[in-house]
């Protein structure tokens, strides 16, 4: 019995249920969604995995799964209905014969089938090709397909021709979680609904931007995985530069997900390239080395377990970026992405140009600009930097900057922000593509990072290191302030 | 020994000193002057009134009212040093016998010598005349004037002819304390030290502003007066004027007080004038009659003491107004003030405009406009209304609006605001004129108020009555309602 703005029926098949983003992320999500009546009474959830578990435990599973990792106390109610959706097919992924359960549990005809992928990319054609041979795709069954969706160009174009050579682009739900962060969403409110920003959003009025990324954990547990992708691959491709489509793209005709999409493809192919001609002056790649995270020592990314000491992939990234179009002509974009910073947080950085003269020159040889911050997290939020007169009788003509604050936490008070899988998991059953990478968007972002990583693996050098717990190596710093500005701090 | 931004020595004359201006306001701010140590040691306070008060007696009245006006605790060290600052003279103004009594206390090779006449205007002229006759006024003297400066162009040519007699316009300072209120000084600063700002302060990018004066207060005991007066020549000629002008004005060349005068007077020049043809779509006049203010009967403004039954002055006023320049045109600006309003509010509201497309027309058939919020009092502060998205799973594109506030009082907990007064007396002393206002101000005001007064006295119509405790006459609201926009809540 979902709210009006639930989903229809659907049958949510997730496979590779066993896994780590099963378990922390998906169920607890999906439980959520059943909590806030968005989910249709009939819908269903179909875990695939190859292990031959009984219902009793997989119901066991999906039970531990969520009193683990679900945040707020468990509601019994709900508990006990979204267990009762839960089925149970035990199958090898690529094993037509057994998606034969299928027959058992789907009604095409009064529920749409989603299909999540959380399993290896390598196999989602293999799945594909099983639903297939099974006759259980129809035209309004979908596949939502989890990062990452190949290493570069070349790998992702495999994928993605698997895919499609059964379902059509309409029918594909590419993920990238921070399309689903609120602040992110938010984005496109701020920019097109306040005329404050929609009228002054170039090259005209902003002097440049900075879009960062740390993150305080190092790689725990899953360096083999890592080190083979790097924080280029892991992050840059796609959060970030999702993150910048965003922030830089013209406004859209409408707010349809191929409207919203088309924009921002058009962001990714005016990206300069980056090559080996001007790798140099354009990025930075550090490793981090041991060091202090809020007074206690951790490891160098070579001394984590598993490593092999010879690595050269980089745990930290920082980026000039210029977007070569008529809006943007001359307005640098700086990315930084990186592990084992002194601490966990996201935000875009709008920094505004100056006045045209400095009326306040006896005080101030250049004035602090205005800037516009939009935290990403933690403590989702927008702030504007500006300068005031310090009051006081003494204070003639000194300015200070001041902050304008806007805390979603403490403004939407009662509202639960919700985890971003929510959102994106409920626009999948919705239909809804606006919050999902298209294709064209995922192959033209890979063209350009394939160009930045083939340039480093041409020049042979090896990644800078950085202490753990600072926020990367001393050639991100000049990286920026060559050009006359500073990280924001 | 004042600190380095204090004022050097003078001689700070005190012409009305018993009046309640110089108790209440004047008084208490020279001493907060030298309780934040921005006088210098050898400043006199020379109080002068007609009385034949003796040295003690005066003293007395000096301490007496600090202690009643002071609103933290007077500190014993400052009110010891101040005291002995204190010296009084007696004399009817008009009297030059009187002034010889000056020559014992002043010292002009040492100390500057700055008059204030907290007077009526009437006596300015005869003041002047018998310092002259004393040959009391040098290249360096001072005469700080209170308003009213006339009560219309004609008296105000008189008044300003017979202190310009002795006085060049140099040496002239004539108040309007709005200048002197902290929110009022950051005007130039929020608008020049900020490009957010700077960059779209016109007609391109604002729909209208609003500058609302509201007091709480009815007469109450200075019937006669204001009833000659009215609300007009009260408030809007000075004050919101003022304010106007400083909101409206382009880039001054520098920051002197006659290249920020310049383009202060350049905006009252371009008001468009209100005369018989257009006074009834540009103002509303009211008068408030008995109602309830939090809860409490009062009486109406012809109920008061001393009430002339058939007066038709006005207690509220509002205007369109219009600013016929390149910067402004098409811009209204909606000024209002008036007493008995429900609670006391002084704040500039500046509206944007809305972005050119709608891209939520789904959800608002008109957005609501960004608008800046400048509260002059209670609660200095500046505020930004902006849209935002509602989180959550079912606000898909639910927007709403939000604010990014700054608040003086927690921004700059530490600094005490202090009273508009005490920055004026500091920068009369120190020889500032940017914050008094010129000549030519006050009868460009009085030239555009003129017209208006004259039209409703040929129209001969009553103002508009409205209860107190309202916001005035309901044909306020339709004055800015016709133009399908609201006042600001």
């Amino acid at each position: 019995m979902g709210k009006s703005t639930g989903a229809k029926a659907c049958d949510f098949v997730l496979f590779g249920t066993k896994g780590d983003l099963a378990r922390r992320k998906l169920l607890p999500s999906l439980y959520q969604l059943d909590k806030a009546e968005l989910l249709d009474k009939e819908t269903k959830v179909i875990g695939v995995a190859k292990d031959a578990f009984t219902h009793e435990e997989f119901i066991a599973l999906v039970t531990k799964a969520l009193n683990t990792f679900v945040k707020d106390e468990i509601c019994p109610t709900t508990l006990e209905r979204f267990l009762s959706r839960c089925h149970y097919i035990g199958t090898n992924f690529t094993e037509p014969e057994g998606y034969k359960a299928f027959h058992d549990l789907l009604e095409p005809s009064k529920r749409v089938m989603v299909n999540y992928f959380a399993t290896p990319p390598s196999i989602f054609g293999a799945i594909c090709r099983c639903l297939h041979e099974q006759d259980l795709i129809k035209s309004d069954t979908r596949v939502v397909l989890e990062k990452p969706i190949g290493t570069d160009l070349a790998s992702s174009h495999v994928i993605n021709d698997q895919v499609a050579e059964f379902f059509n682009e309409n029918q594909v739900y590419r993920i990238d979680h921070y399309l689903g962060k609120e602040t992110v969403q938010n984005l496109i409110a701020l920019r097109f609904a306040n005329s404050l920003f929609a009228s002054k959003w170039d090259n005209r009025t902003i002097d440049h931007v900075q879009i960062t990324v740390a993150e305080e954990v190092g790689i725990e547990g899953r360096w083999g995985y890592f080190d083979g992708a790097g924080q280029m691959r892991d992050m840059i491709q796609n959060h970030l530069l999702q993150v910048l489509t965003l922030v830089a793209m013209d406004p859209p005709v409408n707010l349809d997900a191929d409207s919203i999409r088309d924009e921002k493809v058009k962001v990714l192919k005016s990206l300069r390239p980056i090559n080996q001609d001007n790798v140099y002056e354009n990025t930075v790649r550090g490793q981090y080395s041991a060091g202090f995270l809020k007074g206690s020592p951790v490891p160098g990314y070579l001394e984590e377990d598993d490593a092999n000491t010879n690595s050269n992939t980089e745990t930290f990234v920082a980026l000039r970026v210029d977007i070569d179009n008529w809006r943007w002509a001359g307005v640098p974009f700086y990315l930084r992405s990186g592990k084992r910073m002194p601490f966990k947080s996201s935000e875009i950085v709008v920094y505004f140009k100056n006045p045209p003269h400095n009326l306040y020159r006896a005080s101030y040889r250049n004035l602090p600009p205005n800037k516009l911050t939009i935290r990403l997290q933690p403590h989702e939020g927008v702030e504007i930097q500006m300068m005031n007169k310090v009051p006081g009788l003494e204070q003639k003509q000194r300015l200070q900057t001041t902050k304008l604050d806007l805390s979603f936490t403490d403004t939407f008070k009662s509202e639960r922000i919700a985890d971003a899988y929510e959102r994106l998991l409920l626009e999948a059953m919705l239909g809804n593509q606006a919050l999902f990478v298209r294709r064209d968007e995922v192959e033209q972002a890979w063209k350009w990072v394939d160009g930045i990583i083939q340039s480093w693996e041409q020049s042979g050098e090896k990644p800078k290191p950085y202490p753990a717990g600072t926020w990367g190596p001393v050639a991100s710093v000049a990286l920026i302030t060559k050009d006359g500005r500073s990280w924001d701090e």
